[in-house]
């Protein structure tokens, strides 16, 4: 680490790679010889052009996504896919089956339902504040997709296996596990994903859609609202968020090149959460939330004996250089979000110090 | 101008003024001591509570805002505001006077009536292929309110005195001249600008909405799109475009401590826009394409005497180190866009090499 910076448990906005960041700092007044900041060019020059052709093939690649899915960019974060999901999918007549698990697929039943549409919640984990993944799942098959959040950064639990939904698509919210780990898109009509955790800054959500779901677009959408419009004009109708479009890239170009890849980066991230979860089951000081089979992999939620304790904790780390520990104001205790940017070295010094300060106030 | 930079002439994104960048560069490891980048700090983080508090109290005083105006952030650019001023504030039954000015006030219209609301183009310069602003104004005393593009980036005109709608709030695009001369705010219910213009880079748009109109929106619309939500959380109901806020602070801090103000700004845009239509009326080789009471102080567009003079003008001045200055695909032409961080001399390079273009090509 850096002598002047902190190790970023932050939940989102979250760390980046510090590759990246050096990277952006050394161009910021001079991007490839154009003479320009990345933030003064045109998103109609060939430097843009290169940078969001390079980011969608990357994605492309690191996920196997073949010809039927296409890469979007969009502004307004996974909260304003919540909305469009229901206005584009959901015409008159047709129901969709929510599962919910926790505070962000609440939100998104919510946004269906301000536009009035048919909503089936087909599983729920509510009766114990959503601390795991449901089980029983009562699919409609006639729904027109199931919707799903992979990864609960709230309340730390995450999907391990995903649901057999036969020929209904899934739409997942994947906005703090994509590119975490491999994934079988082929079970997937749509995934989106805002930036802020594991692929970039706050300012963009990346959205990957296949060719059905675009084909089942309903007709005569407001034109930022349709997903046919940034397909059409592969995410440059208007000006798109040119900064943090480059930034994904560079973190994409990280996770491929330097990292190696997504079976590597699932390594990585089996380690860092083996290593926290390990000192939180060793100890009857700290207490995970989730339940062992729905642990998240990226949000590792505990509690200490209580929140006097939890003040002292996210205090004293900060002052250690471990920062961004404290849960999230809805549910209280402690997180540590252990994105992919976060590597093993900030995860062991988290870990020494979870033991030291055990050791002083157990 | 540094050795390696260009004078930048893009229509949008835009330069920046070089100590904004510089700031951004020298603290991008680090912000404020926190350990972190912009990129990664929390935008509920006391730091970035005071990040959106300065760029609000630098709008509320540059434009002499009283506490009936609320300054919001939004994501989507101008693109999607043309919906959500629809979705809004025309409830049924209701209509709104639109006065079509070009590109931009006609994808406005187009917004307003895919939502199938009613609208009355009360003025319009498409006769002439938009080189003007409309004198002939009809407007309907009940409509909701009366919608104008201030400046038309595109066909290089703009409003210098702004019409009397009477009761009838005014609602400004404003994208293309925020903060590029003095304000008198009462006239207007609401102004938008999309960010990468003047005050900022891509990925943010300024709101500015009196408390009239936020009571007058509609009841029960989706969260991201009802400016209430905007205006009861502080832009900060989801993850905000945080970098992209940053710099429009860093912008207006350079506008308000650096230049002065905007009774500054204003003698300095007209000054470079003096220079520029001087060598432009001075020569019968260049012609500019509004007409002279409705140029445009920010985007000064004009014609060679045939389109490969014209590409090879373009050509020559890139050379020159002069970039951005072909006209809009839709329109042809050159065009020189002289927002507020493009310098006086930016702006005497480019008259320099006009005249000597001439010399050889005249």
């Amino acid at each position: 680490m850096k002598a002047n910076r902190i190790y970023n448990f932050n939940p989102g906005p979250a760390a980046l790679p510090l590759p990246v960041l050096e990277e952006i700092q050394a161009s910021f007044l001079n991007f490839k010889a154009s003479g320009m900041s990345i933030t003064e060019i045109s998103h109609r020059s060939s430097h843009f052009e290169d940078v969001i052709a390079d980011a969608i093939a990357r994605t492309k690649r690191l996920l196997n996504l073949d010809e039927q899915y296409k890469v979007l960019f969009v502004q307004g974060g996974a909260s304003l896919q919540f909305h469009m999901i229901a206005l584009n999918f959901l015409a008159d007549g047709r129901s969709a089956d929510y599962i919910n698990t926790g505070t962000w697929s609440t939100k998104a039943i919510k946004e269906a339902q301000i536009l009035g549409k048919s909503v089936n919640v087909a599983a729920s984990s509510e009766d114990r504040n959503f601390c795991y993944i449901p089980k029983d799942l009562n699919f409609d098959p006639n729904a027109a997709f199931v919707h799903i959040t992979s990864n609960n950064t709230i309340k730390g639990t995450q999907w391990a296996r995903f649901p057999d939904t036969g020929a209904v698509p899934i739409i997942s919210d994947m906005s703090s596990d994509i590119m975490s780990r491999p994934l079988d898109v082929s079970k997937f009509g749509m995934i989106y994903a805002g930036a802020q955790k594991n692929i970039g800054p706050a300012g963009v959500c990346m959205v990957i859609i296949r060719q059905d779901l675009l084909e089942r677009v309903s007709e005569n959408l407001p034109s930022m609202l349709s997903y046919r419009t940034y397909a059409a004009k592969n995410s440059l109708y208007n000006t798109p968020p040119c900064f943090a479009i480059y930034t994904v890239q560079l973190v994409l170009k990280w996770l491929e090149d330097t990292v190696g890849g997504l079976e590597k980066m699932a390594a990585i991230n089996r380690q860092k959460a083996d290593m926290l979860y390990g000192v939180i089951d060793a100890s009857e000081f700290y207490n995970a939330t989730a339940d062992p089979d729905s642990r998240s992999m990226m949000n590792v939620t505990f509690r200490l004996p209580n929140e006097e304790l939890e003040a002292r904790f996210v205090e004293a780390a900060l002052e250690n250089g471990l920062g961004g520990l404290k849960g999230h104001r809805s549910v209280g205790g402690c997180r540590a979000s252990i994105y992919n940017p976060t590597g093993p070295d900030a995860v062991e010094a988290l870990t020494d110090f979870m033991r030291a300060f055990e050791k002083k106030n157990g």
